[in-house]
């Protein structure tokens, strides 16, 4: 993570206070720009409901091609009837108008609290201001990505290059998280740009790609937010040409990589955290399967508060695996926990618990590995601890 | 729940320490035996990880028939190995060798710490010291109640009589729950007794309707134990004969109520919970999917410390209910807290906040109330919020 984090060539970006937020020390509008029409594909919440602004973007970007996002922080303009589609139209327009695009070029993002109607008068004095502040620096950058933090504490950005005929193509992301995070997707949201040139199918193949490896393979709490989307802009402005071969994979590798660094970001900053865990469950029938499982360790309170107290509870995680619903045994598993084997094939191993615990206390990073012996599907998968001070953030969270 | 809790004619029951646990306050062996063969009937975790008692048990119960229960506290012999079996059958024969019957007319249950073999010796002390405790009276069996305590902070006994033929049946129960609380089921051990005749069928399916309403529909945090276990036991003592018609309804009725009482009682004591909450889905289309929007509701850590915080934060309840799985639009809902509906059709209801707040910090019953527009299936559930004294207690508790 770096705080000079550069944009790729041709996109600007912006993020201003507008006032939708008490704090009067937060930003709250957030805009990225293309000065030329993108490829555009996006991934958002599978949650039934979802908020206003998920719905108008999932219907603009099959279109294939964009020219922004924009984005507020604050409210979330979910669970909004029909006045919250109104509202999230409205601002697509307001910000078209002073791009000079159309609407339908413009997708929209909401995160905070839900239920609340979006405050029009107080946008609509930010769009202007925030259409004035964009630049191509970092800085404008790093605005942006400020901008659409809700608890976050620190703003999230990524950014990779590769060289391609003498030329250098750079991916940049940002994102935020927080809390309501678990797979498909979290509030939690995401914009990666690439002055690459790719056709709107590419686009979407290759961010699926990336967010199945990333974004889907996080968790806070398992729950899924009314909001999460990720964007991917691709505006060829590099000057490359469309790329195949090892090019394209390249490409593919470096927009998997951002992705990854943001999700970890999300999980390192998780509300209360005091370890970030990875979880990697090997030797499934299917990756599905290993996901499941690696969700049940992952969300499990119980497990996650052992975690916070340092403590190698194994049996709370070989009885997670054990209930989560993928047809296994107790014989078929084998656990280390930072390396050390605590379990091998249904009976505990010799182990020191005292060497173990010590190893979790002095370490934020917690290395979970479940050994299966049912196929040669794999998933890693990142999550955090259940600190008192994550119930103390989200009992005083207030609607 | 009555301290003075009177077991049904021809059972006696007793709980003492024999020093398992490291606090010598604390009761840790119960023995509940019946004078004369009763029908048995069993209902155990699904999770694919049990302890050896879980896997003896089930083995035994589809015999029908059966003398006693005896429940050590402490140690729940899960994730043992063969050793473990050994021990819980080891277990049954020295009871069944003092009680003087059949090793497979003993059914045993532990729980505590996952991943310890059992102390022989110091059971092998208790064993004598517990048969020698045996009664018939209400003090005995509150002993047994006690000594299947892990983290409870009281005893959960509940008692019921229906009269048949100017003859009184009782149906009497003690439980345990405190954490690791799921459906299907948790760690939750429970003994129903009572001494109305019926057949191993009818034991079976009278055990699994009540179940159905209870044990089921509750849910600390979502992890379902290794050890789960609820057994009942019909030895006929009371004189009546075969039960049918309304009598056996009444029957039906006090098994329910016991099992109920049971599991509430589970959650009103469950680690660290300052709310007891209860869920009611309404108009859902099947049993199955009003369950499932329950436990996705019950479940979700950001409710859970919402509650907490006595913040009615609707959006995290819709938008639960949305991610769980059921097909389901928000315009289907209507949602009600502590009777003030909050939120209809898709949309916010004007409601004012801190008068709901308020509400739920004055009471420690917190009523949620999601009505759908899908069908006429219902369901009930009970759980508890979230709590940094919850965890507090999952962070220290140390293997």
């Amino acid at each position: 993570m770096s705080d000079l984090c550069p944009l790729p060539t041709g996109f600007q970006a912006a993020g201003i206070r507008c006032g939708i937020k008490r704090d009067a020390t937060k930003l709250d509008l957030s805009l990225f720009v293309s000065d030329r029409p993108a490829s555009v594909a996006g991934v958002f919440t599978q949650n039934r409901v979802c908020g206003a602004p998920v719905k108008v973007s999932r219907e603009r970007v099959p279109r294939g091609t964009g020219r922004a996002l924009v984005i507020n922080s604050g409210n979330s303009n979910a669970c909004t009837g029909d006045r919250g589609i109104e509202d999230a139209h409205w601002m697509t327009a307001q910000v078209a108008s002073l791009l000079g695009c159309d609407a339908e070029d413009v997708a929209v993002c909401s995160t905070g609290i839900i239920g609340h109607f979006l405050p029009r008068l107080t946008l609509e004095a930010g769009f202007p201001q925030v259409v004035e502040q964009l630049a191509a620096t970092s800085e404008a950058f790093h605005n942006a990505a400020r901008g659409i933090m809700t608890t976050d504490t620190f703003a999230k950005q990524a950014t990779r290059t590769i060289d391609v005929d003498g030329k250098t193509i750079r991916v940049s992301a940002a994102a935020k998280g927080a809390a309501m995070i678990a797979p498909n997707m979290a509030t939690m949201l995401g914009v990666i740009m690439t002055d690459a040139e790719l056709t709107p199918a590419d686009a979407d193949e290759m961010l699926r790609h990336a967010v199945n490896r990333s974004f889907n393979c996080i968790s806070v709490e398992g729950h899924t937010s009314t909001s999460d989307s990720v964007l991917l802009f691709a505006n060829g402005a590099a000057g490359v040409g469309p790329l195949d071969g090892a090019a394209k994979v390249a490409l593919q590798t470096a927009i998997d990589e951002v992705a990854i660094e943001m999700a970890q970001a999300i999980i390192r900053d998780a509300e209360g955290a005091e370890h970030f865990v990875t979880i990697d469950v090997v030797g499934a029938r299917t990756r599905e399967e290993a996901a499941t499982i690696a969700k049940a360790i992952a969300n499990g309170p119980l497990i996650k508060t052992a975690i916070t107290g340092n403590d190698p509870n194994w049996g709370r995680i070989i009885s997670a695996a054990g209930y989560c619903g993928v047809d296994l045994k107790e014989e078929d598993m084998t656990l280390r926990l930072n390396g050390f084997e605590i379990y091998r094939d249904g009976a505990p191993t010799a182990h020191d618990a005292a060497t173990v615990s010590a190893s979790m206390r002095d370490n934020r990073d917690v290395l979970i590995r479940l050994e299966l012996k049912l196929g040669d599907a794999n998933i890693r998968f990142w999550t955090c601890d259940l600190t008192a001070e994550y119930v103390r953030l989200n009992s005083e969270y207030s609607t």
